[in-house]
């Protein structure tokens, strides 16, 4: 059926998957109650989000726009609860039949939305003020979400770099993900396209050649990106993190190596948090292999970021990481390697292979960062303080300036109030400039075929 | 190692199975305190029942005074748990490792005494004076026990009888389950040996023979009557509910069939359990097909108890279950069909297949019973009373009598106050003392071998 | 519906299991045809045998006279084929349906039975004359019954004994079976009641125990056998040989272990065979455990059978093999202890696991011996001749007993001819009538509750 | 290692996969022996193909060239046999190891080829200049290679079409091939790169989406085309069958629909032989949806096509396809439509699913034909002649064209004695030349990038 933009929808009352079958008739009660109250919005986006998953697009309100007659609602039922989904995206169908792996990422969307809501943010279970409290809150989520998984050896990979990279970049994720796949490896990104799409491609393929059937491709969202980085349909596991401080701790608590491929501020934001916490003194001895990598025409990028890391975060920081110019095979030779060191280490500390409990997150990088336009103007940054502190406020800065590009919520107050204002010292200021200005020629701020306006201003 | 008592025992540290192999730090600290703590003699006791699987006794305090230097540890480490046993019962190993069923159950218990300490009676999720939250505890206990599995058509068969039967009876119970295993049923039964028994080792073999690897054997369990009843090895699923009011309340949320063979008071007072709920108005159109049945020799077992029932509750009560003796390919194919009924009612009202959320419980036959001399001297034991009430109450009096049996606390209480009074209306007396004589005489009361004297006087 | 001799029987049409599920249409064809033609007495008895299982017998007669008109018949269809079931025992189907496990096993005698026939008699694929042909012919009807299965560790354990043993023996052997089983060993036996179901029925309730779901239970039959040992139903995997000789070999090849428990001339049948050909200076470096174990009560029977070896075949038999009476517990650490010599021995000649290719079988037995008249009375039994010839015609002699014991062809001999004259050498005469006798005497020719007419006399 | 050409290779000794684990030593000798003799150069040639899969090309005379030292060899071993591979290409391996797929391609190419050689072709077997004994010889090989597979619903769709497509016309294969996997639909092609690849990629994303695990990917080769058409990594069943005729047999028996995209003259051929066994009286109600499709700019190619069948063939030859140009959902839908109509006819009939029996196939299309100069010069090409001859005459002349352009004999006797002579008569001569140059035009003939001389001349 045509919806009022005149896109074809479809409604339909479906079953959830999963961990939404068996549920207690006050669960039911409340889910029902809770999907109709405050957090109605918040579900009704994210499952908008999912259900686009044919469409790709980095633009929230649009997509918000083209579907607004679109609705879920979860009814009620003696046996459990049934769905009803009113003028979705008809890609989502085949013949009328929800595709499954749709239904399971919907099904994942609501059970973390609403177990986040109910049992994490509305109990007193845990004390998201403090460090043991909210690592605590992100192994729950992912527990209930199912993704911890005993008797497995390590072997996820967490790939990260830019949703908006050109057609050559795109083939080099595949490829790496392909040789990664080849070694026995498996994926997890932050969902969306580019490079959080291209490694579990190329993985997927290298998993069917060596006849693994239960490779893993690790999807880890939060609800403010969901919509720009929808999950691909390859994404066989789904989180959905109730914020990006603990989509980022998630990352590097299941990750037993991790590679960064081109990006935009959202790639950097990621690099300035993973090296503000090796860079702590409690992670002395911690293993996890980081590698930055691309095709050849990336090399100048990775260039740039390392001088960038160098001055800011000082020489130090370059013992972390290795940048490999376009070789997947030999990424993925080092990355496997890398891992069967982190296999070793944790056996020999009796450390679970699942969940990193060992490494220590200041809570700098844990406490949620509301990017508003006085909270970016106000970030401290300039080298006087220590080199941690700074790469938090750095990370916080990138942070913001995706809120502006992709958020809904960031591209709102952008409208109203005009870019946000960055205030640093002279030099700094100066190699943050080059760096975003890099990123904006470069096309990496928006997907293909968008112009670029920016949300922010250096002062 | 031979233990004080002569003995052989065995020492040893052991990994948990299933639900305790992934938790978070503080659910280990929580473990690790807890079992140090109220929760350690509990855990003792319950965990040495499941270890002590190859002696059948139904004796708790020999077991408790045979193995004294027994002990379990919960111990701390980095990756997980791990469980110190010391001077175990060597029957539950093999040439130094524990037996793997073994090792399931031990998990369990330890999985559903913390649990429900910690989460049901330590926690203000779930309101216990309250027939809701009442079914909901038991709900979630039996969800966190893995037992609730949607996607399965009804066929869980619920048994019923004495631990102290003949052989002849016990070989008839075996026929049954034999019969009820070819038509594709599964068990549930309480654990323990006789009754609760045979049915399961006759549908294992019916399964082979029917090539159906998933049969369930599914025990449910309470901490004051497993070590008189410990489950058998062929139980592959255990759920320790933490009184015996959960633990009925479980068997006929779960069951879609119930069958009860001849048994002794813990038999009479779950037929007085199920019968008063069947009576209530609201249960009026619920389907639950219930067989009493037995060899030839135990029809007269079954008239007296047919005579009790239509004295206390009224001739009604007949329509509620059908007798059939000595032929258990008749109670198989009636069962089915009855199932089969089940299943179209479920199906028509959208019920869930795996938990009778439908049955309407009265407060009275949830509440929990404490048999204290006190409380059972004043049970209102006569017929001027709503038949429910008195169905209720004669429920507790025959709990009592069980826990004066075979239960260590009742047996405690038994050897220092003397028997149990009770006190009814005349006529109930009589057919009440008739009842009990016949149960004694009939070697009802405990395992074969072992002299019976009265728990109770009836005045 | 009941037959001419007033037994309930049932009239059907299956479709057959596993490897009768794809065939050409030439092969449906010749199935179709052959089943009708000269094969059709043979696949007649034999699956009555399988379906006859709930009535333990070993009186092949009797079955078929009590189901003198039951018939079966290999219809054609476009789509395959289906077996119509003419007046069949009533136990082997329930509520009208047959039971999956014996409509494997009637598939599986129809699959060996054709196969035999079209594949290795009548075709001259396999030259049986010579000792290279007819191994490679019992390796093929193995691989095509799906009992080569690579990829799996030596744990096969081939039980021998009675069919006719004591109730202690036969609580004996399912204590060793038990034993075996939470060892992680399979059992293989000739099927059959006795020591052929106690070791299985043990070894299941112990695999159940350390949760192992796919334990093997193989039955290695021949159609001269099966209806007097009809396939027990644990038995998952069914082998019908075409004669004793190539079952025997199947045994030898497929065991990584055997045990012999007390028995009749069957076993002593067995352990002439086995001794005479590990005596065989090729199997100088053969690593093949062998225990005769019992209970208590049966050490007499063991130390008879000791005696009767080491005068026949000299005292250096008896590096051979270990007796252990009265532990269970012994036989399977033993056990088990030498199929790890086993695995180790193959692995290091790259020898397959599955079948043991290496074991030199001298042709005196393999060649299939029929015992008429004639044949058992000139058998060359002194011990002039070397040992191993020796044990070839002991082997044949006890054959012979057990054709006349309980194989149809035989008995009809007995009936018609009168018994088996056997001669031997006065003091080998003297100590096999004293063994033979021993056997009448503990009521080892027989099931319980027949009295035993020999089928032989000792001139 | 660089071999003598200067490309990386790699040498190594591995196990074979699946069916040829479990070997007698007969067959293991005669599997050494038949690899040594006259089968060793096919058996190079073949394993060579699929070992070189990462390379795409269709010269099959380059790829022998570039790798001339390569050589494989079947060892034996005591436990069964290892494939000694002497320089092969260095993309088959991930760091040493072969990956697991192509080891299965090079166990299938084996077990297939000698399967063959030993069992149909000198074997007196299956009389195959009979239409009954070959139909048998193609099943038992499809058998043997496990690729009748019963109780799945039938949901095989062949695709056919050309190897060198257009990027455009690859992308619109792949498109197709994920609306049928979305329906639930797998997929068989003849292996290879273009229209051959991309239905799979299509579909295994889509299975993917769906969460079916169990897609099949079923290549069917022949030992002349294997080189130019190398299975892709996504086939995960591979069968060699020994002749091009075959291999059409094979399709058309296992397929459950078919659908011809834009090819060559191997599309062609296709073609002509199906609607040529269609036309057939005797597969008057035969059900086979059979689809012509791609994407817009492929409609004068359909367009030509039909026309040159309704010349040939005559207007009813219509009623067997359907037409579809630019979409896929579409396409899909009709398939599964046509699948399901299949499924009904098929259960009415009480046919097999997995291997069309039903179908008629004239002698014409079963016999092989060899294109030499004098068979092609002397086809009778002319309408004067039953429909059903004349197809099958067009079909041997296409198949002659495309044995000149891409298989090794085909193209070695065109270098020696130039181009084949067709005749026909006029009119038909010259639709003929107008079909012909019209694949010549739009790059049908040879993969992009080559320049085509054809192997044929049009009197």
């Amino acid at each position: 059926m045509l919806n009022s933009q005149g896109v074809d929808t479809i409604s339909s009352i479906i079953s959830p998957e999963g961990s939404l079958e068996v549920l207690s008739q006050h669960e039911v009660n409340r889910l029902h109650r809770t999907s109709k109250s405050g957090l109605h919005d918040l579900l009704r986006r994210c499952s908008l989000a999912v259900l686009n998953c044919g469409n790709p697009t980095d633009d929230s309100l649009a997509i918000l726009e083209t579907y607004k007659d679109f609705d879920i609602e979860v009814l009620q039922q003696d046996r459990g609860i049934r769905l009803k989904i009113t003028n979705a995206p008809a890609e989502a169908f085949v013949d009328g039949r929800m595709i499954r792996g749709i239904r399971e990422h919907l099904s994942a969307v609501i059970r973390d939305i609403v177990y986040v809501y109910n049992e994490i943010q509305h109990h007193k279970r845990f004390d998201l003020s403090t460090a043991e409290g909210t690592t605590n809150a992100v192994f729950h989520i992912l527990r209930k979400a199912g993704t911890l998984k005993p008797g497995r050896d390590p072997r996820l990979v967490v790939c990260w770099g830019g949703h908006s990279i050109s057609r050559e970049e795109y083939e080099y994720t595949k490829d790496v993900g392909y040789h990664l796949g080849l070694r026995d490896l498996d994926i997890c990104t932050g969902c969306g396209p580019g490079a959080m799409k291209g490694p579990m491609k190329g993985a997927n393929i290298a998993h069917a050649k060596q006849r693994r059937r239960d490779g893993r491709y690790l999807g880890v969202s939060e609800p403010g990106i969901i919509a720009a980085e929808a999950p691909n349909p390859i994404v066989n596991e789904l989180v959905v993190m109730p914020d990006i401080e603990k989509r980022l701790e998630a990352f590097v608590r299941l990750g037993h190596g991790i590679i960064v491929f081109p990006g935009g501020v959202g790639t950097a934001e990621e690099i300035l948090y993973l090296l503000g916490i090796l860079l702590h003194p409690d992670n002395h001895e911690m293993q996890l292999p980081l590698i930055f990598t691309g095709p050849k025409n990336s090399e100048e990028y990775f260039h740039r970021i390392d001088e960038f890391l160098v001055y800011t975060l000082g020489e130090k920081v370059r013992k972390h990481y290795t940048i490999i110019i376009g070789d997947p095979t030999q990424v993925a030779r080092l990355m496997r390697k890398g891992i069967d060191g982190v296999t070793d280490f944790r056996r020999t500390h009796q450390d679970a292979f699942y969940y990193n409990w060992r490494l220590t997150i200041a809570r700098d990088f844990q406490s949620p960062f509301e990017p508003t336009h006085m909270a970016m103007e106000t970030l401290a940054l300039h080298r006087n303080q220590p080199t941690h502190e700074l790469a938090a406020n750095l990370r916080r800065a990138f942070s913001g300036i995706v809120a502006g590009n992709v958020k809904e919520q960031g591209i709102r107050a952008i409208d109203k109030y005009g870019p946000f204002k960055l205030t640093a010292e002279p030099e700094l200021m100066q190699r943050l400039d080059v760096l975003l200005s890099s990123f904006v020629i470069q096309g990496r701020m928006k997907l293909a075929g968008q112009d670029y306006v920016p949300c922010y201003i250096l002062n």
